[in-house]
Formats: structure tokens, C-alpha cells, sequence
């Protein structure tokens, strides 16, 4: 059934107040019905979640969007939305109660007692920090328990856990001594100590690592959790895939969005966010890019003489330009990528620059080549054919050569390469490519009148 | 230690044939393992890995990329190649075979013998469908089997499975009726059937799937993995998490090469690529790119009477030029990217373009008031500044339309709207662009001079 349909028929129900609607929530999945949720009226959001128990809301409300779940939590009593987060995982109860107004956040901290501290602790660190995006609901066992007794244990607690698939090994103090993945568990003998059987060699991120350094550990390790410890290896909580697979996606758009200037609009989904926050994020940029276009227009301007003289010259304009732009873009990219993805490691960068300036070179004596033969041609003035392919060769080797340097640059001084792609990259190589054309017209000015 | 360091001392381990080698490496990840085995040389990588075991050599290179497996697969015997891939997971495997040579695959192919057939159907689908992706090593039991069976079972055959992670239920023809995870499974009481717990509404793909949706089918229910069915519901095999996040990567490395114009440098590390390879992928969309920049050039070729008698005019074209290209880029990415990540639905679409063209008409009025009142300004002419303003308005406005436009548009007719981003519509905002401004000044002309 789709979700259009699967929506009219519980509008339906509500409005008859069918008693058959639990029963038709049991068969949705909690991700299509948060789907569900997002499109209900208020009133109806408050009659829907009336039918529902603490445990299926929490599930729900874990899968909507951020902005949706806030909405959503000041629809409902305090009694009940304290109710709800206590059924959540703490990772995602931390997370809507960062974004809640601060006076709902202190109160519901106070209904929800016990769970409280956990939360308040996750809060401490940066959102978007290992210690942020982790979860308290883990599997910790001392080394001196047997296999059997570990497999009695997680049977009981099963349905609690974030994860059961990483059993970790921790001593008196909590300090990470060892892991095992529930398959190396099941298929251990009985009466082994899960010491015997643990591997040492744990792999964990400490709480104050990036999210995308996080994300890039466990991509690599093809892990389905990664432990978080502070800085004396003890275990403070674990980060699972899902959560990392949300990071992946989120810092590509990151990385997008910072390409274009844009400064991130996080956790506001792009149809819901108002026209006027959109503008703000985006305005800015196009207004840097103005300014940096009249600097580009005032050394057309000190050409002027030049143009006024030999008007044909105005028509190469655009061309130049616009390669510039593109063969920048293009450098750009591919090293903002290859670093990204680890393809391009920090003692390579420079080997990598070299390759790119040969690139650049050979892209830049074809360009150049084909535009001079284009523009003697089309003009009938062999002069300026030479002019403009030579200023197009020197265009397109400083684009490629300014697209690497630059988020290489950045990225040297700890700034995003991602930035580098954008407005910045843009201004240095419109003025340097009409500077560079511009030069070599007037120094074959004599021969181009 | 570092790898730097740990590729020293392995090379040193080498030369003096040191026995404690292969003790050494049990303590590396084979991810680790992989990358110091890429910067070996050809007589060191043959050395290393006759001292692995053919299980350790496989699971080193699952982890290396596909370029440098296709180089070590060629050091080694065929005899030791093929009982080294029996060891590897089918998924890797194929994709292993399908890279080789068509001669060395089928000699390999026949060597293997039993596992010949699973490969052979993995390399009918397309490399990137959801059957080219998934692996042949699943568990599926009957749903008549009791609950400590299916236990005892996967405690035995826990070492050979991809993941043990889901149990999967099918009936006589292998048709998949149901999933338990290993977590449900354990918590169960004995004495109960798989058919009485197993969840009933079970997500799965079809084996032609694209792999970017079965990413967002995992990502979105938050799974470790999904099974693979064909038309008939019977059970082919799964995709596991970590092939997903790998997926993900690769789709946002895909989409942000289409919107530079290159087409995807695929498999091929950046650092490994021969530059004419590069070069041959990039120079296409600049030689593009470079024709268009004519077109727009004959645009301002047509008005050159009116550059020659107010010279001041071309002063004007780059900052026109750079704000088209800066609204459609931001425009164009950001549609792009809420496609691509499911913020933007089918049925949405038309919704967003009209708040999109709110927002290039906003940012079109504040921007051609600020460079109207700059252009006026600083040339001391007003209406100079009002053409100038008039021409940046339309220009962001239709740059922030067309921008949205063609993505859009790509999308409704299937294309991949990652394209719409690049290029093709620098070329079109450029030309638009250009003739709103000339033609505007045109009719200001007699007030200008």
C-alpha cells in the first residue's frame, strides 16, 4: 500500500475512531510511520499518539525528523513526553531534548529521574563529536565470565540493548580490555572465560573525535559498532552503523553546501524550512560574489581604451571566463573528493598538485589551440586567434593549478577543502584570467588595429 | 604504530627472512594489512603473501582495491589465485573475476570448481544492481525448525556466513516467508518455532534494483542487512551494511564528478590513474564548455556598437556573468542534493519550484539593488546603475529558476539530475544572462551616452 493511501485510510479511522487502528499500526514499520506522522494535522498527530503506547511512540518519534519530533513533543503533556523518552534510546532522547526549548528541556530532565544523568552526560559533548552521536545502551561483561553464562545474560537483556552484536570485555574500572561479535560468542565452547576468547585489539574512537573521522573507522573496519572511551580507555558508550550511514549522507551534504557557500541548513528539511532562513543561508554569498565580480569589472575597466579600440575583444570575455571557472571547478572537486574519501593522503598532496599541474597544462595547450584556430577564423585576424588561445592556455593552467592549491591550502590549515570550491576560487580565477587576457592584448595591441 | 613504521619493519622482517613474520601480521587488521601491501613493491608483495595462509591472502584482499587485487592476482600461480578466491566471500570474488582479464577469469573459473556456479550467476547482473552487490552466504532455515536448533546450528556454521546477524525463513522453493534477527533468536524460549516468532513483513529488494535504493531502503529501516529476491519471492542472497556504506560514498563521489562534467573515474585510485586517463575524462566537458563560451561571446559580439559607444558596458559583464553562475550553481545543488537524500518528493517537486523562484526573486531584488546603487555610484551615471540593477534582478532570478529547472526537469525524464548541475547550465545562464543585460542597456541606450 502506498503512503498516500495508507494516510487517507488512517485519517479515515480516526475519524470514525475505529477500534481496529492499533492493530494496523503493529504492520507499519516505525520509519513509514513517522513518514505517515509528518504529513497530520496537529489534531490529528495528538489523536494518533493518544492510541499509542510509550514503547511504539518512542519508536516512531526515533525515525521522524529532528523539527518534526519538536513540534510533535510540545503537542503532548510533560507527564507523557517524559513517559516517551525514557522508552527511547539515550543517543536520540539527548538529541530532541538539545533541540527543545530550554525550559521544556530542565523540566522533562526532572520527570524522567534516573534516566537523566545519562542524558545530561551525552549532552556535554559537541553534537557532532563521537561523544554526540554515541549511545549508554551497551553490552559490557567482565573478562572472568564464562561463554555460557554471557549467552544466559544476553538473553535476558536482548530487548534493552542498542546493540547485541559486540559484547565488550571491560575490567574493574570500566577500562576497555577486549571485544567479541555475538557470532564469535555463539560459536565459542562452553566453559571458556570470555577472556580466553576475546580479541584485544579493540578498535575504538575516543569521545571528542569527529563524527566524519568516526564514520571513515568504521567504513574502513567494515565494524557494525564502534566503542567510545575517554581518555583513560574507559568505555563510555558505542556508535552503530545506522547512526553512521546518517553521518555519511549528512556530511556529503555538508560538503555540498560548502561548495556553494552555503552555510550548512541542518537538521531543517528543506520543504518545511521558511523561504526567508533559506535566503539568509544563501544571500551572503552571492553578495561576496558581487563585490568580487566588480573587482573583476574594474580591470576590464582599465582596458577600457583597449576594448573602446579593438571592440572584438569584449566577445572573449565570456570564454575566458567561463574556463576558468570550469577548469577550477573541475580541480577542485576531484581533490576535495580524493581527500575526502582517502584517496589523496597528506604526504601525497604534493605529488598529487604536480599531477594535477601536468593535467592542467595539457587541457590548457588543446583549449588554447582549439579557441586561437576558432577566434582567427571566425574573426579573420590570425593576431587575435594568437592572443586569445594563448591567454585561454595560461587561463586554464592557472584554474586547474588555483582549484588544487586552494582547498590544498585549506586543508593544510585545518579549514574544510570543502570551502575552497566555492565563491573564493571563483573570484581569484575570474580576475586572474581577464588579467592575463587583457595583458597579452595589449602587448599585441599594435597588431590587433 | 604507524603504517609508515609498520611497513619499515615489515620490509626489514623481509629481507632478513625474519620467523616471526607471520605472527606479526595476526595482529594487524587485514584493512591495515591492505594498505601496506599497496605500497610494496611486486618482489615484496609475491614474498608476503607466500607466507599467508590462502584464508588470511583472502580476507587481505577483500580489503584492497579492486585495481591492486587485479595486480596481485596476476603475481600469483593460478592454482594458488583460485584456492585463495575459494576462501573469498562470492560477492568479492565476482567482482574480483570481473575485472580480470577474460582469459585468466575463465581459467579461474574452472579451477574453482563447486563455487564456479554461485560466481557465475553473481556476474549476470549489473555491476551496480542490488544482485551485482549482494553475497550467495546467508542463512535461511525452514519455519518448522525449533528455536535452540536453529542455535545450535548457527553456532556451527557461524564462521562461514557473511552475517549471522538475520535468519531467514523460506519455505520448499526457497521463498522467502520470514526474518528473525540473531538478537529475536536468542531471547526466544526454547521449544518455540521459527514460523511462530519470525517477523512476517519482511523488507526486501528485487534483484534489478539500483544500488543507490537499496541504500536508502537499509538507511532508511535502519538494517544490517537486506535479502535479495527475484520476481517470484525466492530468496538469491543479501547485501550487508558495510557493502552499503561503501555505496553510499561512491554514489556521492558519482554525483559530485557528473556535476563537474566528468564522468565517474570508477575503481581507478586518483593517486593510480595514468594523467591521460584524467585528462581524457575532464577535457570533454571544458571543450563543452568552451563553445558555449563562443555563443555567449557572439551575444556580446552582436552589441559591440553599443560597448564601443559606452565602453563602460563591458565593465559590467563579469559581475552579470559570475551571479547568473552563482545562483543556478546554489540552486541546482541544493535541489540536486534534497532529491538525493528524499527530501524533495516526486509529488513536491512543483511546491518547490514555486519556493524557489520566491527565493531567486528575493535574492534578485537585493541583489540588483545593491549593484544598481554600486554601478551608479561609482561611474556617477543613475542610469547606468538602474540598467546594471535591472539586468542583475532578472539575472539571479533566472539564474535560481533555470538552475532548479533543468535538475528537475532531468529527474522527471530519468536522467540523473546530478548533470543538470553542471555544464549545460553554465552555458544556458551565461547566454540568458547576457542578452537581458545587452538588451536592457540597448533600451537605455540615448541616456547613457
Amino acid at each position: 500500500m502506498s503512503i498516500q493511501k495508507t494516510l487517507q485510510r488512517i485519517l479515515q479511522m480516526i475519524k470514525e475512531r475505529d477500534t481496529n487502528l492499533q492493530e494496523f499500526f503493529a504492520t507499519l514499520h516505525p520509519s513509514d510511520f513517522a513518514e505517515i506522522v509528518a504529513d497530520l494535522t496537529d489534531e490529528e498527530k495528538k489523536e494518533l499518539f493518544a492510541l499509542l503506547s510509550d514503547e511504539e511512540a518512542a519508536l516512531v518519534i526515533q525515525e521522524m525528523e529532528e523539527i518534526d519530533q519538536v513540534v510533535l513533543f510540545q503537542l503532548l503533556s510533560k507527564q507523557r513526553a517524559s513517559a516517551i523518552l525514557k522508552e527511547m534510546s539515550t543517543d536520540d532522547a539527548a538529541d530532541l531534548i538539545s533541540e527543545l526549548p530550554a525550559k521544556d528541556a530542565k523540566e522533562l530532565l526532572t520527570l524522567i529521574e534516573e534516566d537523566a544523568e545519562e542524558i545530561r552526560v551525552l549532552l556535554k559533548y559537541p553534537e557532532e563529536s563521537a561523544g554526540g552521536i554515541m549511545t549508554t545502551e551497551f553490552i559490557a561483561f567482565p573478562g572472568a565470565m564464562l561463554v555460557e553464562e554471557a549467552i544466559r545474560r544476553l538473553r535476558e537483556i536482548a530487548t534493552e540493548a542498542e546493540t547485541v552484536y559486540y559484547v565488550y570485555v571491560v575490567d574493574e574500572e570500566t577500562r576497555l580490555s577486549g571485544v567479541l561479535s555475538l557470532r564469535e560468542l555463539i560459536s565459542a565452547a562452553d566453559g571458556t572465560k570470555l577472556s580466553e576468547i576475546m580479541r584485544r585489539n579493540v578498535i575504538s574512537v575516543p569521545a571528542e573525535m569527529d563524527q566524519e573521522e568516526v564514520a571513515k573507522i568504521v567504513s574502513k573496519y567494515d565494524l557494525l559498532a564502534v566503542p567510545v572511551v575517554d581518555n583513560r580507555q574507559r568505555l563510555l558508550g558505542i556508535i552503530t552503523v545506522d547512526d553512521i550511514l546518517d553521518v555519511v549522507e549528512q556530511e556529503a551534504t555538508e560538503d555540498l553546501y560548502r561548495r556553494i557557500g552555503a552555510t550548512e541548513i541542518e537538521h531543517v528539511n528543506l520543504m518545511e524550512a521558511p523561504v526567508a532562513s533559506i535566503i539568509a543561508k544563501r544571500l551572503p554569498w552571492l553578495i561576496i560574489t558581487l563585490f568580487a565580480g566588480l573587482v573583476s569589472g574594474s580591470i576590464v575597466g582599465a582596458f577600457a581604451e583597449a576594448i573602446q579600440t579593438v571592440v572584438v575583444l569584449a566577445m572573449f570575455i565570456p570564454v575566458i571566463m567561463d574556463m576558468g571557472g570550469n577548469s577550477a571547478t573541475q580541480a577542485s572537486t576531484v581533490f576535495v573528493r580524493g581527500v575526502a574519501v582517502g584517496e589523496i593522503k597528506k604526504e601525497e598532496q604534493l605529488r598529487y598538485f604536480f599531477r594535477e599541474a601536468r593535467v592542467g597544462l595539457t587541457m590548457g595547450a588543446v583549449c588554447g589551440l582549439t579557441v586561437g584556430l576558432a577566434a582567427a577564423l571566425w574573426q579573420q585576424l590570425p593576431v587575435l586567434g594568437l592572443v586569445v588561445g594563448a591567454a585561454m592556455f595560461a587561463t586554464v593552467t592557472v584554474g586547474t593549478v588555483v582549484g588544487t592549491l586552494v582547498p590544498l591550502f585549506f586543508n593544510r590549515t585545518g579549514i574544510d577543502p570543502a570551502y575552497g570550491s566555492g565563491p573564493l576560487v571563483t573570484s581569484i580565477k575570474d580576475a586572474t584570467g581577464l588579467l592575463i587576457y587583457f595583458s597579452i592584448a595589449s602587448i599585441f595591441m599594435r597588431y590587433l588595429t
